[in-house]
């Protein structure tokens, strides 16, 4: 079926608007088919208006929820291979790899479909009423998490399933109990469309009330900036650039009435390799870097954008490794020509640093019209990192800067002078373990996950996962956007004193209708 | 024991500065003993550079943090009667009010250590690895929440103790595992030094890293502005006005690393009478509704500001006897001349409002060297409410606002209508209860807490509690100063991958040494 190329707006499409662009395909540079309809103020301010709508006629019933989410799942899965096909058009990211990230869009909606249902991440708390307590007789209160209110999602590129439409931040206001409003990446719009056509049947099929998803093309600057300021939405999801999401965080939190902004804005990813570890694996940590550093063209958040470790002859040995990979490897194309532009100034940038070697790029030219890159490796001076903030600065793309320490240190004060990082990973022996006590206690104050050994691409997705980090990984590292902890993120707490049974929402009723853990006067039960 | 009128720097006391001021005894408008001396830039910047160095150096074992909560509970009961007179003195509150707030304060103290002591609510998950999982083997991730940071505490002056040094604010960040820096509230500097050498002693006395507690005296534009603004400070909690906490909010939202700002800064807490249970029992609750707005000379953020109900002769007789009620009333001393300008200026504003009716004042005169202020009733229509945003101003102080409605509908307009609120009351019979579904629903979407009958005052502190709501109540509605929800706030979420076992907190380790409820692999187990 062709693409419509039009705005989502509940039941509806509509494209009134004559402003429209196409996608491009990175690995030609040629323009895709279909005109796509950026949305008009009046398009913009009926997704508003139903969004409103939507949220005052909620559904009460998580079973709802449930069901739209497990759809969702469902027709994304049915959109087949069309969906691989436009999708690698537009992003020339592999077939195998959006394979893989298709499924975990899937499984993630499955997976809040099923906290749902289960039900006991409301929170519930309740403490019963004491009539005859002196001074003061002890009122009857029951809280629980209620949603928050339309939310607006900004997809990532470098996730055009996984962190876009239906991605974890759609889902995760969905299983809140929030109507979405998606901003659709510029960058792959016929994903969108075929994704935000699969929501729209799986809400429509759940019965959800009309205007409890949208999805709006159009310009961030504008289109973006509008809907955030509105006062209908009540949070705000990103994922993408360190200035995109600041600035959305800045207008944000200036409005009359500030809301949440989670921004997920990306990270360099330290790694620390200690000097036994090194000793023992130098070759095989470099083989296991260099995949984790070139995977996806290096476009993930959790890319490892630096090591370091102690300047001897087994670190040398690991960037003689690496660099060989390196040198050898293939140019590859990236998401976006404006992509690829920010990564070369990135890599012109480190080039021209004083004090920072070229140690190795990729020996085969990169082919512009191609949008590809040639991967780097970076060495320098702990020094000189530690004297110039502009170093630390992520560069994203499959590029690294290695960090020379005269000692632990030396390491240790590297990892004090980093700003907020999405992950920290150390490599370390068995007997090193004891010696790095301080080192993890200061990561564990920059970073929201911590690795022992391995590499921070390749992110789980369950309970336990902690997707932030302090600012500027996040705008908000209080807060996960991977993993069903970022539920909470679309909440707000209610308590209900004294309410009649039948007024209490089900989950707080004293028969426990719903079956979910509570904390009962103190006790945790069930 | 003479008050020493200086900062409290972790162990030590300082008042190296020149610039100092004296407590007013609002009932006599008198200057009292002791000069206390504002913190100079050198003693700011020391209590930052200890609490910076305290946090690095912060104890792991919990038991630490719950003998520090229970010696502040215990030092502050020490200190005894003085603390009880010099409070009196500084803020005209009567004695058994602030011996009830001493044990509220103790007793929210005494929660947060049982809290921690229990253990649970760092909300552990754990998922174990499957390392032969296809196509990739599942690492093991475990997450907890851990303490933010350092913590920046501005007292309020209406609760000199449970919402002062040692109160709401600082028992969270204490429970949380965070050092604190109190900017004392100038209104009661003296009632601040006693608790304060209170909270020294106690971090003494629990071996907490040397600045883990400070105090400081200075005005909130400058010494406020500069701890707020500093790279130290991780959290701030407020409790006040609303351009303190928005000034505050705004200069935190835009430093170049943001951080959260939980300023309460209140609300007029509306109070809807449905018109079966005002026919039944008008006369009962206009006394309840008499006692709650004049609680306190009507100095709580829960104060009922506004009521909502249909114009009848049964709201007639709930006015009558309302306004009865206030007339008789004797004028009493507010906290501070300040807080009774502000006051009178709401009242004035009020009383000139066209379409506002003076319903009553209280006959006797008010001394103005006395602090005193007089309490009054207003009643004014739906229509005029609707149409003039400012008539929903909160006015601080014993003054309420009566909106008289044509119909149940127009009940449900003026509810939609209202700004963010800490609280939200409806009176109904049994009967109305079936058709307070919309109405209800709507103020779930405006309030933090929701009463069924009862009068917003007298908060109750327990796990259920909410005390927080939609902005402009509070800068950020998801989250409660009050109950032990509070200590969420001062944390961020860990997440530790494939960590050896004697590198995980103990909470998190496999045999759960702390013997805490956790989620491991899906389930709640202990």
């Amino acid at each position: 079926m062709p693409l419509h190329g039009q705005n989502i707006i509940g039941k509806s499409t509509c494209g009134k608007g004559s402003d429209t662009f196409r996608a491009v395909d990175p690995s030609t540079s040629q323009a895709l088919e279909t005109d796509f309809h950026n949305a008009t103020q009046a398009e913009k301010d009926q997704v508003l208006a139903l969004a409103d709508q939507a949220f005052a006629n909620r559904p009460k019933d998580p079973a709802r929820t449930v069901e739209l989410l497990n759809r969702c799942a469902d027709e994304i899965e049915e959109v087949g291979d069309e969906l691989i096909e436009r999708c690698t058009a537009e992003t020339a990211l592999p077939a195998p790899r959006l394979q893989g990230e298709r499924a975990r869009t899937c499984n993630q909606l499955r997976l809040f479909a099923r906290l749902v249902e289960e039900g006991s991440w409301i929170d519930a708390r309740i403490d019963t009423a004491i009539p005859d307590r002196t001074p003061l007789p002890k009122p009857d209160m029951r809280r629980m998490l209620t949603p928050i209110g339309p939310v607006l999602v900004f997809g990532a590129s470098n996730f055009p399933l996984a962190f876009s439409v239906a991605g974890g931040d759609t889902a995760s206001a969905f299983a809140a109990g929030c109507p979405v409003i998606v901003k659709a990446r510029p960058a792959h719009p016929g994903t969108s469309e075929l994704v935000g056509q699969a929501v729209q049947k799986a809400a429509t099929a759940a019965g959800m009330p009309e205007g409890w998803f949208a999805m709006l093309h159009g310009p961030g600057r504008t289109t973006g900036t509008y809907l955030a300021k509105h006062p209908v939405v009540k949070a705000v999801g990103f994922t993408g650039s360190l200035s995109g999401g600041r600035a959305l965080f800045d207008l944000a939190t200036s409005r009359p009435d500030p809301i949440p902004v989670y921004a997920e804005m990306g990270s360099i990813n330290p790694v620390f390799l200690m000097p036994e570890a090194l000793a023992e694996r130098a070759e095989q940590i470099a083989d296991g870097f260099y995949q984790s550093v070139t995977l996806g063209v290096g476009q993930f958040c959790t890319n490892p954008g630096l090591v370091v470790a102690i300047d001897n002859e087994h670190l040398e040995k690991f960037v003689a490794v690496l660099c060989q990979h390196v040198k050898q490897m293939v140019p590859a194309t990236m998401l976006l020509a404006t992509i690829l532009d920010s990564y070369e100034q990135g890599v012109q940038s480190l080039s021209k640093a004083g004090g920072v070697e070229v140690a190795a790029q990729a020996r085969q030219a990169p082919d512009r019209d191609k949008t590809q890159c040639a991967a780097a490796v970076f060495v320098t001076d702990a020094e000189k990192l530690l004297d110039d903030r502009s170093l630390s600065h992520e560069v994203f793309g499959p590029s690294t800067l290695i960090v020379r320490c005269r000692n632990t240190n030396q390491m240790l004060e590297v990892a004090r002078h980093l700003e907020g990082q999405l992950t920290a990973t150390v490599h370390a022996t068995q007997d090193e373990l004891d010696r790095c006590g301080e080192l993890l206690a200061t990561l564990e104050t920059k970073a929201g996950r911590l690795l022992f050994g391995g590499f921070p691409t390749g992110l789980e997705v369950c309970a336990s996962t902690h997707h932030g980090g302090p600012y500027p990984a996040t705008t908000d590292g209080r807060s996960t956007s991977v993993g069903t902890g970022a539920i909470e993120r679309f909440t707000r707490a209610v308590c209900y004193q004294d309410f009649p049974q039948n007024l209490l929402p089900p989950q707080l009723r004293d028969d426990n209708p719903t079956g979910i853990w509570r904390l009962v006067d103190g006790q945790r039960t069930k």
